[in-house]
């Protein structure tokens, strides 16, 4: 099987040319550029140069030659490829967020300013959220060749985090999203808010309630809560951009209807009483219940904090349960790697969704120390 | 005039050293420690070898030859040397927590595992945090020698940012405070945590709902809106430990009372409205006006962001204030430098304040590039 | 085919650890401790929580476990270890200095000041650099079990970037290798050296003139001189500290004799000639030859610089090959990373070859980005 | 008196501007850009926002508005700059090496490929190294204005590092220097070499053999040995990049002439002997006495090693005297701040020599510990 990459000289676009070079299933490859087509892959990263060799092609030549095809290209220019897939027979796993609105266009044209090129390629698409759609993917896939609307690195981080409270209907208000991002997650292009002496050693928000991230996972709260017939409250998303490469630790405030709180008297604050460890416990088992049988979802024990830096170059989603010491906001905090599961590697996981492969294969790597 | 410094070893010590080498008023330094007494200060910090050179005395020693007295010691073991510089009738500014909580020894308890060694010692004693306290700080002092509670760094970036809300009663419900710091804030002590493959390319958050700094930012808050005739919310923090040296930055988030909020119809969010964006101008003017006279306090205008690399080796607080997309919440960003502001810089601001001295000596470089 | 690691616990082992879950040919593994012995490997390493588990045994337990046992224990202790695989009849891959001097055991006593435990076993143990020994591993090995003593990190870069230039005999007086290692070479033990506000944004040497690793270096550099009929010059070595997780890169330099210079006329300098730029890609044609068939040493084209980001995570030894301006030494730059081409990777490579296995299984991964 | 600085938007230019902010004898600054001449400095720089303010005003009204002036433009574009301030009577402190090579054009054009606009000017120019040339700059100086060729910030560290070895006639052979730098080194212009995901967690050289401060330390070496009636050996000057913003760390082999030699008979290498040992000390007494008057450079007890962290933000240069274990080479390793004593703080230390200040001053503080 060959996998064609349109986009490979991105960041991940290269990751997931690393990735799929170590894929069971995958026998070729065929990378594709739009900026730098005609160059080679080990000229524009020479950290391949001796370890793989590969020209970047035009998109229409990769998906000529591939089986299926992972796009990496800004919003807004690859609908027309995945349109080709479509025609040519076969899946079209899209990194943009051209297709993580379903039909909603009017939400897609309020924040990121552009209508949709071919609204009639919704019908095959899908919003690529294992967790939340895996489902809905299969039942697609099994029909013929689909387009999958693979998640923003944010919404991936922040809808594990809810799923399970939202589901269950523990949320009582309006929830907090403040999550902080690695440099990555701002591309390959050099700019002054990731130029060295500029970034590190320093931590700043950015795009502060206006955030493109926002309707993404608001949508993903409301298809969550309609699962469990609740509805979602608002959200409130905060991103920052910390001195590190990988990552994105996401610490997500839910105020608890009172069923599930642990609620205290004293006036002055008092470290957590033992009701609140208890029912933080209660509301753990249940998240862990919920995750059981995802293979890239882990519920840490009780006092294990999450750090981006743990689930490092993997697949995994770490979520810590916990409560604050009024005992009436539920605190979880989840770490992915941005550009793991937050991008090539939860495309990986939809392809083996799609073809119908061992669900974790590819994806396996332990995370790495450092 | 000689100043004092007792712990003079660790980070907070040896930073004191450095800014009060610079002061005008400072002739003279007296070194001591507790842990490292007869050593010197250049082995315990070779950057100081050849540029400054000082045995390290017995805190007794720095007391008998000091005209003030700076204590970086841990909690529970500086107030018998605050006793001793009242009855030397000298003052006395500690950066541990003992005299953080006034006479509350109750919540001092409950957070800390310990009593006061002599309670009797909070009639001379003073919250330092000037921006709350000056007049309070300067009226102690007017009257004989006093002892300064120096804030925490934690409760000084999230108190700075909730203050003007506070005063004006603009807070409708519980306040979160989602807070960043560098390593320097764990101390000089070699550990897990703080060892470079561990924490270096990583973030991660700790003591989640139960942090020391709680009840401290919580007392911060009661003080402030009472002073507007307001009663304080409850309040939620959580801390995260960052990969970069210096620096806190805290995302606070303050749910607005009716009359502030700019509520928005749709159910799908949407980016900021102009009413939004106007109420927000309305809220940003309300902390201009507030810290108009501050010396080290700077609101930024819309549109720019703080960023702990923006304060970074100075004594300011830059803060941005900035609503979410609901038109429900404010969102208060601030930086501060933990060991600047949030140390031994307010330290030094406090010992002017006591002293007389322009409150800005010693204080006034700028913030370093890099 | 069961792998077992002694020393699991530390950072070389968790990165075997790694590395051999990943590899076709282990089917299982048995993780053993001396200092943590009854501990969980992901009790040691949260970032193994929930994707793998296991105890740490007893190196006993270890041994009767496996079909071949990989050693991450300090120098000095490891040999009754090794015995006892000898005994068993299967083969010890050691990563401590105990074997890589074979019978000079007045070497090992002058820079690691202990004795051998059990000479005789050096009947049985061989050098484990593939591209100086791999001939004589496979001799060893196809006669029954045998004991690897496996390179250190620094060696494996300064050998391999002088390699060519010794066999080919262009050296003409001491050679100076200046390199610079990330931080995990220092291990996992907490210690102010690397305590992240001592280390990071810091750049130090240590140990200059005496570190360990000057005799291993200067003993490679004998016997590949010897193959091709030279004497090895004198050597120098200075390693340096950088803030960084992996990598290390060393700097060469090879005073070159009268057949390979190009010497120049002026007495200024001034910036390399035509006839340096030719001798310069003749020697590098030198390199590319002598390497052509090594599967994880690859010999960059003119003007291109190693980089220690570039090899990361993976097996690789990037060489740059140069000459200064003077025309008369030559300069040749690698970069690998410090874990894996420098420690646990060239195990497993060394157990490839051992066993007879494809020599790069398990050691396909591409560098990665970041 | 008015400072003024033309390319004051750079860091070089922000760095001057940070460090005369805080000159006792600097009443006002007068700030310039070329490139974005009209914008404000808060502008550029939102770090200073609130806490400085000026336009940035054309080179022209620099000049007229200053008693002297610093430039911190790129090479090619000062001299006319210089020429007015010489006309106008004030002297002119050039950061860019136009100044550096006195009225050796030839040099000069062989590395920058530019001529000299105005070879005349050179009648008033000077060397700034102090410890180099502090006599002629006085000399010069005490004649009228002046032209000061700022000193590079390698040869600053490498020259530093060498002196007292050349100016004794210690050295028998060429001088290697292999030397890493920060980077704030490349400077404000986001690229790609600088974009943190390229090179953080990295090392890597560039330039080698043909950086353009080759020219300009191989000529202090030829000034300093002539002063002590020597020739000077050739150089071989390798830079790398290191990951952190600030300092340049360099290590410096020197051949020792057969006098000060500890030779040893091994034929296998040993830890230094105690023949190396006395040597070493003897010749760091030499260093000692050769800077026992100059302010800013430290020469450093046995056993202690430099570390740029060591003299961060600070104007000094620690120095540490070494031998290799063969006893034939001379391992000096000195440490700067590129950004300080590299850059805008040895400018300054050229304005207090010039003007007849205090030459501490302004550039007293101690290096900051993180």
């Amino acid at each position: 099987m060959i996998a064609g990459i349109i986009g490979a000289a991105g960041y991940v676009g290269a990751e997931l040319l690393r990735l799929l070079s170590d894929h069971k299933r995958v026998e070729g490859l065929s990378l594709g550029s739009v900026l730098v087509e005609g160059d080679r892959i080990e000229d524009v990263y020479p950290n391949f140069l001796g370890k793989i060799s590969s020209p970047l092609l035009k998109p229409e030549e990769v998906i000529a030659a591939s089986d299926i095809v992972f796009s990496a290209l800004p919003h807004g220019i690859g609908e027309p490829y995945a349109k080709a897939c479509l025609e040519k027979g076969i899946s079209f796993i899209d990194n943009s967020p051209d297709f993580r609105f379903d039909d909603d266009e009017e939400t897609f044209k309020a924040w990121y300013g552009a209508s949709f090129a071919h609204p009639e390629l919704r019908q095959r698409s899908v919003y690529g959220l294992p967790e939340l759609n895996r489902q809905r993917i299969k039942a697609l896939a099994s029909d013929g060749p689909v387009i999958v609307g693979n998640p923003g690195c944010y919404p991936t981080g922040a809808s594990l985090g809810m799923f399970p409270a939202l589901s269950k209907g523990l949320a009582a208000g309006t929830i907090i999203v403040d999550a902080s991002s690695g440099i990555t997650g701002g591309g390959k292009e050099p700019q002054k808010a990731f130029h060295f002496p500029e970034c590190s050693e320093s931590l700043s928000p950015y795009k502060v309630g206006s955030h493109r991230h926002v309707p993404e996972i608001s949508r993903n709260m409301h298809t969550m809560a309609a699962s469990g017939g609740e509805k979602a409250p608002p959200l409130i998303f905060t991103p920052h951009l910390a001195p590190m490469n990988r990552g994105i630790l996401s610490t997500i405030y839910i105020p608890l209807n009172a069923k599930w709180q642990a609620p205290v008297n004293d006036t002055a604050p008092r470290p957590p009483s033992k009701e609140i460890m208890a029912k933080t416990a209660e509301i753990r088992e249940l998240y862990e219940a919920f995750y059981r049988d995802e293979p890239f979802v882990n519920v840490l024990p009780a006092g294990l904090m999450p750090a981006t830096g743990r689930v490092r170059r993997s697949n995994f989603c770490d979520i810590s349960v916990n409560m604050d010491q009024n005992g009436c906001t539920l605190i979880v905090i989840t770490a992915i790697d941005n550009m793991i599961k937050g991008a090539a590697g939860q495309a990986v996981q939809n392809m083996n969704i799609i073809m119908g492969y061992e669900e974790t294969e590819g994806l396996k790597a332990l995370p790495s120390l450092f």
